[in-house]
C-alpha cells in the first residue's frame, strides 16, 4: 500500500463506507454477521474501460453500473442486497476529482438499495481502469431461486422492457438517430439500469427458476434451458418492447432480433406454475413493476420462437459478447 | 459472457470449483452459509501483472499467491478462510494450458488451506492480466482480532522471519547473488508466501491486536500504532532473521533497515499481555510456527527502534509500495 493509498482509500473511500463493519476501511478485512435462518448470496463481476464502459462516460455513472451488475445478480436469485467489496485498478493518469464523482455515485445507490461498503483493495495498473465488485445479499435458507429448476409447462415472464439498453448504445454511437429526449432516456437504460432488487426477493416460493438478463434475452433464457433441461417456447408478439422500440422495429424488423440477443437490460426472466397467474399479476400491480407473460416451458432443448402465424423459428445458439 | 468465456468456465474453473455450493459455475451467483455463532470476514486484494507479478511467474505461482495474501489477511483477524471468489481480466493473448496451470495452482491450496472456489467472473482486457480474489472467511461471533485494540506495555510479537521475501526479489532481479539452492528458497518465500492460517486462528483470545505483514514490518506496526493510539517500541537485535539474511545483514548493514521495511512476507504481527508470555511459547512449539518477542507497546505514537546500546532511532513514517 503506497502513501497515495492511503490517503485514496482514507479521504475518498472511508467516507462512504459502512463506519460499524468497515471500521473506516482501516483493517484489511472486514466483519459481517447473517441474518438468522439465512443464506448468504454472493456474486462478483469486472467492468474494464474500453470494454464495458468509454473514458468519457461520468463515473459517478460507471461506478452506479459497476455495482447495479451485481444487485441484479443477487436479485435474480430472490436474495436482498446487503454488503460490498471494492477492488480498483487504477491507471496513474486518474486524478482526485474522478475518483470523488465516483465514490459520490457510489454513495447515492447505498441509500437506494440499501447497501454498505465493507472494503476492499486499490492497485495501481499500466492498463485501463478496472472495477471489480464482490457482492453479498441474503435468503432465506433453502428459498434461493435457482436457474435449474425450471419445469416443462411454466409458463415465462420477463419484467420490464427488453433491448432498451443496447438502443441507448446505438444512439451513444451516432448508429441510430434520436431526439434529445429519447437519447437522454435510452443511453441511460445503458449506463444506469435498474436491477429488479424489489422484485427479486418477491419472486421466492413463486418462481421455480430465474436469471437476469445480462447476456441478452435468448441467451439467458438458453442458460435456463440447459441448467432445467427444458425448452422455452417464446411468442414473439409478447415480448415486451418500450414504445420507441416498439415504433423503431416496425421500421426496421432485423432490428427485432438484435433486440432479443442483445444484453444489459438487467432485467429478471423467470418461470412459474400456471396457477400463480393471478399472484404474479397482483404481484405487478403492487410493485408498479412490468411483468409480461412470453411463453411457456415443454419437454426438450433450446429456445423456440414463434412468431404471430404460429411459425416457428428456431435461433441459433449464441450468447451477447460485451464490444 | 462470450463463447470462449462459457468454455473457459466450464473447461478449466468448473472442475475446481465447489461442486455444492458453486453449482458447477453456471449460476451468476453462488449460495453459502456460515456457522451458527460465527461472523464473516471478507477480504479482497488484486494483483496486476508487471506490478504484483511477472509475465514469466509460473501461473500456478501466480494463482496461489493471489489466493494466499487472501488467506493471510483472514488469519490475522483471527478467521478460517472458506470460501473465495475469483475475477479475472484476461488479455487476449492468454493460451488455455497458461490457464489450466493457473487453476491447477488454486486447485492445489484449495486442499492445503481447506477453501472452496464458489463463483467469480472472466472479462477480457486490453491491459495486462488482473487477479481478483475476494475471500471469506468465520470466526466466532465477536471474537475477531482487530489492530485498534492494542495496550500500552502489552508484548509485541512477529511470527517466523522478516525479510525473505525482499531477498528472494533481490535475488530473482539479479541484484543479490546467491547459490542455486538459496535462491530456490528465498525466490520461493516471494513467490510463494505461506500465510499464518493455523496460528491466526489460535491467536483468539490471546492476541490485543494482529496485522499481517504486507507491506512491511514497520509499516504494518505503524498500522497497529495509528489504530490503537499507542507506540511500538522495538527491539532491533530481536527482529527474526532467517540464517541467511542475518549473515548477509552483517556485511550490508544497510540492508537490514530495508528488510525492515520490505513487503510480502505474510507473517503475522500481534500483541498480547505479559502475563501470556507463556502460553504463546505453549502455542509456539504445538504448532512448530517461530514466534519470537520483539518489543513493547507503550503510552504515545509512531515506532521507536532501539539497537543494542539502547539507542532509539525513530523512522521516518512511510509504508512500502509494490514495485
Amino acid at each position: 500500500m503506497s502513501r497515495s493509498e492511503f490517503k485514496l482509500i482514507s479521504e475518498i473511500f472511508a467516507p462512504i463506507s459502512d463506519l460499524v463493519r468497515g471500521r473506516g476501511l482501516v483493517d484489511d478485512a472486514a466483519l459481517f454477521s447473517s441474518s438468522p435462518g439465512h443464506d448468504i448470496i454472493t456474486t462478483a463481476d469486472s467492468i474494464v474501460q474500453g470494454v464495458h464502459f468509454l473514458a468519457d462516460d461520468r463515473p459517478a455513472d460507471i461506478a452506479r453500473k459497476a455495482l447495479r451488475v451485481n444487485l441484479s445478480d443477487i436479485a435474480a436469485m430472490g436474495g436482498t442486497p446487503r454488503h460490498y467489496l471494492l477492488t480498483l485498478a487504477l491507471p496513474k493518469t486518474l486524478d482526485d476529482a474522478w475518483l470523488e464523482a465516483f465514490a459520490g455515485g457510489l454513495a447515492s445507490d447505498h441509500e437506494k438499495y440499501s447497501v454498505s461498503l465493507l472494503g476492499g483493495d486499490t492497485v495501481t495498473t499500466p492498463g485501463p481502469l478496472t472495477i471489480t465488485i464482490a457482492c453479498f445479499g441474503e435468503v432465506r435458507v433453502g428459498r434461493a431461486i435457482a436457474r435449474n429448476m425450471a419445469l416443462p409447462v411454466d409458463d415465462i415472464y420477463v419484467s420490464g422492457t427488453i433491448g432498451d439498453s443496447m438502443l441507448g448504445l446505438e444512439m451513444l454511437g451516432g448508429r441510430l438517430q434520436a431526439s434529445s429526449e429519447l437519447l437522454d432516456y435510452f443511453s441511460r437504460c445503458y449506463r444506469l439500469p435498474e436491477p429488479q432488487c424489489s422484485l427479486g426477493p418477491r419472486l421466492v416460493g413463486m418462481a421455480n427458476a430465474a436469471i437476469d438478463v445480462s447476456d441478452g434475452l435468448m441467451a439467458d433464457l438458453e442458460h435456463i434451458c440447459n441448467a432445467s433441461k427444458v425448452r422455452a417456447r417464446i411468442s414473439l408478439a409478447t415480448i415486451p418492447l418500450s414504445d420507441f422500440a416498439f415504433g423503431y422495429v416496425q421500421k426496421k424488423s432485423d432490428l427485432f432480433f438484435r433486440l432479443l440477443a442483445a444484453g444489459d437490460d438487467y432485467q429478471i426472466i423467470f418461470t412459474a406454475n400456471a396457477e400463480l397467474r393471478r399472484s404474479i399479476s397482483d404481484l405487478s400491480a403492487e410493485l408498479g413493476v412490468s411483468i409480461t407473460r412470453i411463453g411457456v416451458m415443454e419437454e426438450g432443448r433450446g429456445v423456440v420462437l414463434q412468431d404471430e402465424d404460429g411459425q416457428t423459428v428456431r435461433m441459433a445458439t449464441g450468447g451477447y459478447t460485451h464490444r
